[in-house]
């Protein structure tokens, strides 16, 4: 397989005005990462012709293969082409087909074609055109003095067509790989970036098919293994013999692959065991339930819950002793185990998992925010609680509540 | 005003593969936008250490201002700082006060720190340093043959706290701009982004002082106002005059400015009226009772909810009729308005809201998805029930729910 650096260049003031994301350029790079291309620059430019001209002479200067989004349209800010023409003199010609369907849409539209719309359908000469199907501007793919330049449109829809059906064909083709590229992610809870790391240094060093990516995540740690290899099985092979590898490190805190999540694998588990979970929820006020019933199927696993901010909600609702808060305060295990215990009764779950604490920032009944009680009671009686001091400000002490919650079940299921 | 032009340079081949998006840079734009600085170019660059030098020297030759983001971090992909070292020839020593934060860090954590993590407390001799209020690496200013140089972490987080503090003000200074700029957010609900346009386009058209950008955003539609003017109160009544000008066509959908929510609103509003809410969730399953309680103060005005995503639970908990499912369902005005009664009374609030309805993908009881009832109870007995029809997948159902519960109590409230 050839080695083929790309480069994706956006044109468009509104990007540098942060009015839009550049999610063309993550879009592109996930699927030129799955072709085995490496992108090695993003460069966003705004709608000035040196500017842009600039830019693709820097461009070009350092890669194989450039994909232009954006600044094809109609308007006078439309400067793409011009960019181009200046820098490479390359002769722009309307393009036929392209000119003939802008016409039959405004057609069509009953609305009078303005000028400028006809802009939308010059292309350099000898390139090839990409047709549009589903807007205006057709796209190009151009050769200049060996370097491969792809011209789409901005928007979303238009581009990814374009990249799905002509695209990544033809820098297929461009790479000459005939071998399979083949990715996983690994996904770990109850450990660090930086830890997970330093556990796997060696591996990380010395591996280099499948190469191995550690990643943080929103929620937890992520690990990329992508393979090269003859054939699919070949591919497939290589990453499980480097999985195992990791999982005889680290697999403690291995969960699930690809598009697994925390709160997916619990109901899972759950559903496999039959089980089903209620949750009484202090601090975290909803957020351990919303999680699981946002999946698709909890209802066979998740009734329902109890959010208990209140010390009155505690002791009306879910029937935890005016005494045990009295003496113990709802800042506590025992405060944690009876709401477990009595949400388990209330909802009739096999399990019952419950949240207190203090998410701050002020103190509660004298504990410093980040002091959080998880308990979980099963109908059989058999109990655990476990005291956290979480670091952070409030919305991220609710967060770490709920995954640590989604990490106890796991632990506790798998 | 000094005209800056700024660059804003992201280290990290996560962005490079596609695995996440560079919002950090839509979001630094925004801000740089509001004090007036140009950005003419992002660029993206993987954890190499040749391309980021390279970089750093094309960024440098451009822009007055470079921010980097990322490459800060504890792991031996994080190359920020080598690289500048490698292009500047400035030393790099470990700041105290930062090496003293992570040590406590990883003491309060009881976790072993592991060597790489001294990394994160490097600085260049002579930087000005930003404190991280909410994590570890610090962040700096650094100026170098006439250009700033910025570096801050890529956690979004991090990065978003340095800039308002220290950044911000920072560049201020730099731009030497006597006159004040004053921006402001104004917020609504109920109407989109489209409508909200064409209902304002004459003054968006004719207005350039303050100006006028509509933003379509994740919850609602706003309007960024901006002035520049001689004085506070001068940049102060323009955006007033604006500001009533846009209340006079659209002013019903209008709830709050800056950093308010309509959670915060409401949350307000229930606090100025001495009332307390709670809800019974069906297919939002928390997320609105979560909403409410993720804001500091909530506890006086929220003292919990009910999530009753199972039947059995809306009849066992609830209190809601047998009969009366029986009869009409639960994704019906009765079902909805006997949850909002029955919360209201079990959990003894002012007000009680319900949610009930089909969030998909599979029917329920023969309605489609995004079919929804909303019912809110009054402890007067004022009642009020309304069916919806949302599009869009599960999340976006249960997201525009919430977000219509929400309108509609502010409606109620206001």
């Amino acid at each position: 397989m050839k080695n083929i650096s790309a480069e994706i260049v956006a044109v468009g003031t509104e990007l540098l005005l942060g009015q839009i994301s550049n999610t063309n350029a993550q879009w592109i790079s996930e699927q030129l990462a799955s072709i085995g291309i490496n992108v090695h620059h993003h460069a966003v430019v705004g709608d000035n012709l040196t500017r842009v001209e600039n830019q693709f002479r820097t461009s070009a200067s350092r890669a194989d293969v450039v994909i232009v989004t954006g600044g094809l349209g109609p308007t006078e800010d439309d400067l793409t082409r011009e960019a181009f023409q200046q820098i490479t003199g390359m002769d722009i010609v309307e393009h036929e087909t392209s000119m003939a369907k802008i016409k039959t849409y405004f057609q069509k539209q009953k609305a009078g074609m303005t000028p400028n719309n006809r802009k939308q359908a010059r292309i350099f000469a000898g390139a090839d055109v990409i047709e549009n199907q589903t807007g205006m501007a057709p796209g190009m793919i151009v050769s200049h003095e060996g370097k491969s330049w792809i011209f789409l449109p901005g928007v979303p829809r238009e581009m990814k067509r374009m990249m799905t059906d002509d695209v990544i064909p033809y820098l297929r083709q461009l790479t000459g790989e005939s071998r399979v590229i083949k990715s996983t992610m690994l996904r770990f809870i109850g450990i660090g970036e930086s830890h997970l790391e330093h556990k796997l240094r060696d591996l990380i060093h010395y591996q280099s098919n499948p190469t191995i990516a550690p990643l943080a995540q929103n929620e937890g740690v992520a690990i990329r293994l992508t393979a090269k290899a003859n054939t699919d099985d070949e591919a497939a092979a290589l990453i499980n013999q480097t999985k195992q590898e990791i999982l005889n490190k680290v697999g403690h805190h291995y969960y699930g692959a690809d598009e697994e999540t925390i709160e997916k694998k619990v109901l899972t588990l759950l559903q496999q065991a039959n089980k089903s979970v209620g949750a009484a929820e202090s601090l975290t006020g909803g957020k351990f339930t919303d999680k699981l019933i946002s999946i698709p199927g909890a209802s066979h696993v998740c009734r329902g819950g109890i959010v208990c901010y209140d010390t009155e909600v505690k002791e009306n609702v879910l029937r935890v002793s005016p005494e045990l808060i009295q003496q113990y305060g709802t800042v506590s295990e025992e405060c944690a185990l009876a709401m477990a215990e009595n949400v388990c009764t209330l909802l009739d779950t096999h399990v019952g998992i419950s949240f207190t604490g203090v998410a701050g920032p002020d103190n509660v009944e004298g504990h410093p925010a980040g002091t959080v009680f998880i308990a979980v009671h099963e109908r059989s009686g058999k109990q655990l609680s476990q005291k956290y001091t979480f670091q952070g400000d409030r919305q991220t002490i609710r967060k770490r509540t709920v995954l640590k919650g989604y990490e106890l079940l796991y632990n506790l299921l798998k």
